[in-house]
C-alpha cells in the first residue's frame, strides 16, 4: 500500500522510519507547506509536494497520514483531505472528538473514503484499553495515568514564561498511587495525588529566577493543582540530557466479580516509549493497513479504534492469526 | 438478551454471577447432563433442563455459553449447538483451534448462526494483547507469562501419582525474567528459566513421599522441564488455605523504532485475578453481547476475539464512547 504524509515534523518524520519496518508499505509522498525544496527526506526517491497541489495525488495514494497538530491544523485537514484520499489523524483533543468526528464522517461518507481519527497512543492504544476494561470488568474503576514522560503541552507553556529562554516539562506519576491502584483497594485519587511535575528551564540572562519559578507553579491548568520542581539548567546541560521525546503511562482497570463481589481483579497496561512520537506513528501505521483493507471492502465514513476488528490491523491472514497467535 | 448456560461448574456459576452486573443481560435457563433436579442455580426463577432437551429451547435464548472443557466436552458440543443458537466458548486447546474453528463455522454459517470460540484471557485478551503489540510494534518479540496461579491440568496431573490423595500446583513467573523483558534488552528465555511450578501435596495415609516427589519432578511435559517445588500438608490445610482458583499474567511486547532501530518501547500487560473462572466469565459475557450484535446485523459463521470491533463489546453507543473512553 502506498503511503502518503502531510507535514514533515517529528511525527512525519516518525511514519517515514515505520513505513521502512512494515513490508507492505512504501511512502510514495510528502506534502509540506513549507518551500518543498526546504525538504530532505530520509528516504530516497520519494517526492515533495506543496501541500496546496495534493488533490492532484488523487488515486496515487492509498492513505494519506496527517501529521499535523491538534490545535489548529487537523480540525480542518482532516475533513478537507477526506474528499480526495483515505485518511489518517492522531487528534488527541479529547474534549472535541465528537466535532471532529462529525465533520470528517460527513465529508468520508460523501466522498466514499475511509476517514480514522485520533489514533495513536492516548487517544489510540490507552482508550482501547479503557473500553475493553469496562467491558470485562463492568462493576469497577479505570485509572489513566500518563509518564514519566516530555509534555510537549506543558513544555510550550513554559517556554511562554517571561524570562525562559527554553524548557522542558516531564510529567511524572506518583508511585505510592500506582501502588494503591495495583493493590485493588479502588481509591479515590485527586489530582495532585496522581502525578507530579518536572520543569528543566533556561532562563534568559539576568532573568529573576524566583519570579520564573513561581510563574510556572502558579500557572492556572497547567501547573497549579500539581506538586511542580523547577531545576535551572544552561542551554547545553538541555540540548544534551534533554533531547528526546520519551513518554508512556499506564492504564488499569480493577474491579469485582461473584456473588458476593468477593474477588477482585487488577487489569494493568503500561507503555514504557523512549520515542513518543516514533510510537504514535508506529501506531498510526497498523491502523493506516486497516482503514486500506475497509476501504476495499467498501466501507466509508469515519472511523476510530473502537471500530475497527483487530484482526485488520496484522499482515497475517485469519488462518495465520488463528494458528499462531490465538 | 436472554443468556443460556450449558455446564454448572466453576466457569458456570461464575457465567452466572457476571449476568447480574450486566444490566443488559439476563440468566433464562441451565442446561445440564447431570440430573435436572441436583442443580440448585444462585438465581431464583431459573430453569434448568436436561441437556438433551437443549433443541427445544430454540429461539428462547439469544446466546449460550458452553461451559464445558476443552478435552472432550467442546470439539463436538459446540458445533453440535451452533446449529440451534449463538453459541461462545473458551476452548483453549491453542493447537487444535484452526480445526475448532473449521468445524463450528461450517456449522454456524449454514444455520445462520454466529460462534465465537477460545474467549477468555488465554486464549482472549492475552491473545488480542499479542496481535495488537505485533501490529503496533513489527520489529520487536512477544513474551507471555502465567501466574501467579493455579493451573487446572498440572494439579490434575499431581492428582494421578501414586500415593498422592488430593494436591493443587500454581504456575509461577520467575521474576528476574520479567526484569529482563521489561528492560527491552530482548532476552531469550528457556522454559526454565520463565517459569517455576510450585506443589501442595496430601500424600495417603503411609505413601513414600520421597518417591511421589520424584514422580512429579520428573514427569515429562509438566514438570521435567522447569525448577519445581514439592510441599506435603494436610487436607485440612489444603482446603483452608488452597481453595481458591487465583490467576492471572503478563504480556510484553517490546520493540524497536527510528532510522536507526535507536529506540526502544516496552508494552506491557498484565492481570491479576482473584478468580480464574469468574474473570474468564466475565470477558465471555462481554463477547456475548458483541455475537448478539453481529447475529441482529445478519453476520454468521464463526469468529474469534481477533473479528470483533471493540465496541461491540460495550453497552455504550458509539457517541458515548467516543466522548467519554476515547
Amino acid at each position: 500500500m502506498k503511503i502518503g504524509i502531510l507535514g514533515y515534523g517529528n511525527l512525519g518524520r516518525g511514519v517515514e522510519s515505520a513505513i521502512r519496518q512494515n513490508d507492505d508499505m512504501q511512502l510514495t509522498c510528502i506534502f509540506t507547506r513549507r518551500e518543498p525544496s526546504s525538504i530532505r527526506p530520509a528516504t530516497e526517491g520519494v517526492a515533495v509536494y506543496s501541500a496546496d497541489e495534493i488533490e492532484k495525488l488523487q488515486g496515487v495514494i492509498d492513505v494519506l497520514v496527517l501529521c499535523g497538530g491538534s490545535a489548529t491544523d487537523l480540525p480542518s485537514q482532516t475533513p478537507e483531505y477526506a474528499k480526495y484520499f483515505n485518511v489518517i489523524d492522531s487528534f488527541d483533543t479529547h474534549a472535541r472528538i465528537p466535532e471532529h468526528f462529525a465533520a470528517v464522517d460527513k465529508v468520508a461518507k460523501e466522498n466514499g473514503h475511509v476517514a480514522l481519527i485520533s489514533c495513536g497512543w492516548d487517544p489510540g492504544m490507552f482508550s482501547l484499553l479503557r473500553l475493553y476494561g469496562a467491558a470485562v470488568l463492568p462493576e469497577g474503576k479505570d485509572y489513566t495515568f500518563w509518564g514519566k514522560g516530555v509534555s510537549q503541552g506543558h513544555s510550550d507553556a513554559i517556554r511562554r514564561v517571561k524570562g525562559v529562554k527554553n524548557g522542558k516539562q516531564y510529567t511524572i506519576p506518583v508511585e505510592e498511587a500506582l501502588r494503591e491502584v495495583r493493590s485493588g483497594s479502588n481509591p479515590i485519587l485527586t489530582t495532585r495525588q496522581k502525578h507530579t511535575r518536572e520543569c528543566f528551564v533556561v532562563a534568559e540572562e539576568g532573568a529573576d529566577l524566583l519570579q520564573i519559578e513561581k510563574d510556572i507553579k502558579s500557572m492556572p491548568n497547567y501547573f497549579d493543582e500539581y506538586d511542580t520542581t523547577v531545576h535551572f539548567i544552561s542551554e547545553e546541560e538541555l540540548k544534551e540530557k534533554h533531547a528526546e521525546i520519551p513518554h508512556g503511562g499506564f492504564v488499569f482497570r480493577t474491579g469485582v466479580t461473584g456473588l458476593e463481589k468477593e474477588h477482585k481483579h487488577v487489569i494493568e497496561y503500561s507503555l514504557k516509549l523512549d520515542s513518543n512520537p516514533e510510537f504514535t506513528a508506529s501506531v498510526i501505521l497498523a491502523y493506516a493497513r486497516a482503514i486500506n483493507r475497509l476501504s476495499k471492502e467498501g466501507v466509508s465514513g469515519c472511523k476510530t479504534v473502537f471500530d475497527i476488528a483487530p484482526a485488520y490491523l496484522s499482515p497475517l491472514s485469519g488462518d495465520e492469526l488463528r494458528a499462531h497467535m490465538l
